[in-house]
């Protein structure tokens, strides 16, 4: 299936191919993979991208964009953002704002992928920081709409309550829900719980459709609501933890299936089989969208394979045919004419 | 194995038998199985315990101590603990306070057990605030001290160095570790990760042995720390995502096996050793320690069964044995001498 934009023609997708953790070819890989459903733009240093290029050259419907700097992941995001003019984060983002990509896909440094999203595609009005948001499976019941996994480590409740506008919004384009439920994640279900921030927000959220009221982290793939709205550090610590729980669970199951099976090919047929149906069932999606810009913007692993940057390149195109950007907008139209300013808590991790 | 005090008694350990979420018995029925390795008081209303002994009446080594308040979950903890003077928990706390019991378990509210074991027991001189300890154990390496996960839900920077400095205890005692390995829970590595309540913290802690900085989630179950530091709000968190996912992540797996075990016994047993396996090498502790209070004090799941009751028991007597109380007083008193001030940064959930 080729991706169509809503006007009809093929989708175009800008793919930052330097600063990932594992160098630009897993990242190149998955980029040309993506090609067979949408135009891809690589953008990077010309001369570490060509050379992964089958024939030195990029094939039909690939084009390269050269951006000699690199923002690595240990750089600090806002200095690099300034330094690095010509980072292949900010000419890929300035790739979808100029009207030549449809959206971009990064697996570099987040708070700089961040940043030149921000600067180079603006914040959508009514939005004070963007979000990143991420769809987790549940077994059992529909999928969880996380945020914010890392964009935005402090929060006020005033942008939490953004946040469950962002996230809802995701949640109709990505789930196909039309009235998403909706909860702030807490330490409890009382309203008494949560400190200042999440009861001012718990107190602001009332109001809005779907608002389910305070969940615990067991909620998130309970099945109790379809976004789960969090600070970006409680959202990286949940998300990591998630993560890598499930790895250590995984490696621990394969263990005791080795230990009753035969030797050889059915054993490793039978381990090959449990680690899918595991995740698949519960591996959260490859690539994070940038709620908030005016653009679409998906961030995966840094670690990512080129089976991620092709899901993720996938998980972008959906963003811009589901129209996310048009309806985070008209959401934020609606919303700023009910808007109230309340006092101002603030976590600050 | 009897568990006898440092003095060569069998220790007696307090179980606060009401509040549970699953009703008395199954607390009772755990506590009586602890019964024979140590002398247990069981505490709650008498009307209500009595029925659950066999023959209605305590057997040897058992006491029965009426406490006939009760302090349910939905409970707020401070008007609750003003208001049920006679609650199984201050009842409980208040018999390890007159030394006719050597430590507390509770699977009462948390919030409300924390403050009847500050109020009778009294804090460590120096600790601002009690944490909640658990340990979870690695696939492939020592376990980890996680704290706290739910004793205070605010944290400013010296909390969090408090936090350290009684997680270093606790692994000594419960690990045997002599110099524990000391991460602090943040969204990164690099030291410009976190807000300011985290950089603060880090930079206070890094004068501290052990200290190797901030850490992420995947870090808690990675084997390069002993003991990770975190809020109360963000250990809840992270504890109940870990306990979730690993639950579904068991469930996932255990279908896979299904699908390729003949029916019957056969597969039974194989589901039964998966399930074993994973939870044994994975599960946290039943009960996690109130660390920073003056005497010993456990509390375990709302909803623990009767083995995670008489885990916890166990948990208990390990810390009275191990002198953890005295050892925390004399890491305070040291640790005093060179206390300094920063900057209020605070983070309020």
């Amino acid at each position: 299936m080729t991706a169509r934009h809503p006007a009809g023609r093929r989708l175009r997708v800008a793919v930052d191919v330097a600063g990932a953790d594992l160098g630009p070819a897993p990242v190149v890989a998955g980029a040309l993979a993506a090609a067979a459903t949408v135009d891809v733009t690589l953008v990077g240093p010309r001369a570490l991208v060509r050379p992964l290029l089958p024939a030195g050259a990029p094939p039909p419907g690939v084009r390269l964009v050269d951006a000699p700097d690199v923002v690595g992941m240990a750089d600090e995001p806002v200095a690099a953002t300034y330094a690095k003019r010509r980072s292949s984060l900010l000419v890929a983002a300035g790739e979808v704002a100029a009207g030549r990509a449809d959206a971009m896909v990064t697996p570099g440094n987040t708070g700089a992928a961040v940043l030149a999203a921000a600067v180079r595609l603006g914040r959508v009005p009514g939005v004070t920081n963007p979000a990143l948001a991420t769809v987790l499976p549940v077994p059992g019941a529909g999928p969880t709409v996380l945020l914010d996994i890392g964009a935005t480590a402090t929060a006020v409740p005033e942008w939490l309550v953004e946040f469950a506008v962002l996230g809802a919004e995701y949640a109709r384009c990505r789930l196909g829900l039309e009235r998403p439920r909706i909860g702030l994640l807490s330490n409890g279900h009382e309203s008494v719980k949560g400190g200042p921030v999440r009861r001012d927000a718990h107190l602001l959220l009332a109001a809005m459709p779907g608002y389910v009221g305070q969940i615990e982290a067991y909620d998130v793939l309970g099945g109790r609501v379809d976004v789960a709205v969090t600070d970006g550090f409680t959202g990286d610590v949940a998300l990591k933890m998630y993560e890598r729980t499930l790895d250590a669970t995984v490696g621990l199951a394969l263990d005791a299936v080795r230990a009753f099976s035969p030797i050889g090919a059915l054993a490793r047929e039978r381990q090959r089989r449990v680690t899918r149906a595991v995740r698949s069932g519960l591996a959260a999606e490859a690539g994070g969208a940038l709620l908030g810009v005016r653009g679409v913007c998906v961030i995966c692993h840094g670690t990512a394979q080129a089976a991620d940057v092709e899901a993720s390149v996938g998980i972008a195109a959906e963003c811009v045919r589901s129209g996310l950007v048009g309806r985070v907008e008209a959401a934020f139209a609606a919303s700023s004419r009910r808007r109230r300013v309340v006092r101002p808590a603030r976590v600050d991790h």
